[in-house]
């Protein structure tokens, strides 16, 4: 089968899990960006919130989690205009995907499962039962991501070390799809990009581990400008005194201004922490100055789309749309394959 | 919550599984349908045709099957005026509530279900991996069916002994549901019915054992009359001479006319078998007979119904948008309860 013009489609997934935060927006969010308005491919972004429901969150979360992280892709900077952004649930013939390729998928190979693997282990060394606490949508759940990659034809899925096996699988599950019913309707095997190791970036948090949800040390990435001064003068510096000599490099401060000042700024810092004189507390006015000039502008844009009855609802609803008019149509060959339509 | 004049739903499922026999309509047409006509509360029937997919049938082969029983079932009475008869696939919200539910119920339920666990053994007992040629669908299997049920606020659901356990799982899964998103919405928990072990009655099959696929002893339901002639032939039977009397109930080719004669030519049939007299060649023409007297009208109306085009698409169809209809209040309900739908 000869294909022409049909530019390479990369799909990405973004967990909603609430408030996002500096590591999240320096790790995952402005890498993927940058992909997206660089990349000879079409990207396509979805918001997982079904798959959420694997942590069986309280009612009304996913709702809220959903918004937040909807708005805060495009205040980042995400061109919905150019790239197609949808909620999983907008797009329903995943579910029946889902169940058909489940039916083309040994059980062994989600045995393997990273996600699920770590949770028996857990268990074992607890000494649980196996299974205990596990639900089926965690066991499951890379069925549905393989459903989610291979209902929009998806070419290329960038992602971290730790989800490449996901597209293994969805790539594995394809091939077994195609293996019996491939005669009907021919599922396009993915395959994962693995953005170099350099490309996203750790921040420290609070307490100088990883900034991250679960250690609680994050600053949250839309913070009122007075609260994040706050936060800022929270983390944690040596006592070294203002006119001594300082090693930028093991700093937290300056490792997160790194991440937000423009470069000649950075240098400029570099030398004279390095030189002597400026303190901690100097330089800690100098990151919330920093952040408030880049992030303030993303705020004000997430400010506005977050609050009830703004245009977000439209923009999703349109993107959720065109998706689901890619899904019907793989839907619609997947049926007549396996002869659940004629 | 006081409900007014609702009318219980009773929900059956029909597995397709190719050509229906005599065994099955004296087993679980027949009783079904009679169930149908007295009972008070609202009946559905639905074809599971997803469902079959756990067996990985060959590519067309679920899209006739389909036909054929749905044929066969309307062929034999029901009356799709009264009963909302329907195709699983006719119903796509029943994926995406198993995905819902999935999340909310134990991997160890799925451990202990009847139909893996008997897979599991027999793998065990041959020393395989325990999960050896066993797919996701198979293993999960109880959650859509629980889906199935619960999307269709289905209060009592019939069924043989050998699948009480699944409506169990699937109040079960409904528990479970409730209790983590009750206060948004609330599942209706479903009974099972387990019919008196006389309502269905087993035949014997061609070669003396209970009639069945599995033994390809059976004769198909709608057999042409000469064919059916032919096998009704090869009913094993004794060599007791015509002149001897003969115990009706040792008999197969009696105990099947005992299935679809009157109860008056039964009895007569009986007392001059037992008196002698009449050889097994003529109560086999007299078998014939009366499956052509019983069958051969509901052969003529299947064959109506199972050729392309015929107004059994447009039944279906019927049958599936009302099914629909209910499906996505109960989706949406169970939607804005967990927060993917606001």
């Amino acid at each position: 089968m000869v294909e022409t013009e049909r530019r390479k489609i990369a799909l990405t997934g973004i967990k909603p899990s609430g408030e996002p935060h500096l590591g999240n927006f320096v790790g995952a969010i402005r890498p993927a960006l940058e992909l997206a308005r660089t990349a000879e491919f079409e990207s396509r972004y979805f918001i997982a919130d079904q798959h959420a429901l694997t942590g069986t969150p309280a009612a009304g979360d996913i709702a809220a989690w959903t918004r937040s992280v909807a708005a805060t892709w495009i205040a980042a900077g995400l061109d919905t205009e150019r790239t197609v952004f949808y909620k999983q649930s907008d797009v329903p013939e995943t579910f029946e995907l889902t169940w058909i390729l489940s039916c083309v998928t040994g059980k062994g190979l989600m045995n393997r499962a990273h996600a699920y693997k770590a949770a028996r282990d857990r268990n074992v060394a607890a000494g649980e039962d196996p299974d205990a606490g596990v639900n089926m949508g965690l066991y499951e759940y890379p069925v549905l991501m393989a459903a989610d990659i291979l209902i929009m034809e998806s070419d290329l899925v960038p992602v971290g070390r730790d989800q490449l096996q996901h597209v293994e699988i969805a790539a594995d599950v394809a091939g077994s799809f195609n293996h019996r019913y491939g005669e009907g309707y021919r599922l396009r095997i993915p395959e994962a990009v693995v953005p170099p190791e350099t490309t996203g970036h750790t921040l420290p948090g609070l307490d100088g581990r990883k900034m991250s949800k679960s250690y609680d040390n994050y600053i949250p990435l839309f913070l009122p400008a007075p609260k994040l001064k706050k936060l800022v003068r929270r983390i944690p510096t040596d006592s070294t005194p203002v006119e001594a000599p300082k090693d930028p490099d093991s700093s937290a401060v300056f490792q997160i201004l790194a991440q937000f000042a423009e470069p000649d700024v950075v240098a400029d810092t570099r030398k004279r922490l390095e030189a002597g004189g400026v303190g901690w507390g100097d330089l800690k006015n100098q990151l919330a100055d920093v952040l408030e000039t880049q992030l303030g502008p993303l705020r004000a844009r997430y400010e506005e789309l977050v609050a009830p009855g703004s245009e977000l609802d439209a923009i999703l609803a349109r993107g959720g749309e065109i998706a689901r008019e890619q899904a019907a149509r793989t839907l619609r060959g997947v049926r007549r394959a396996v002869g659940v339509e004629v």
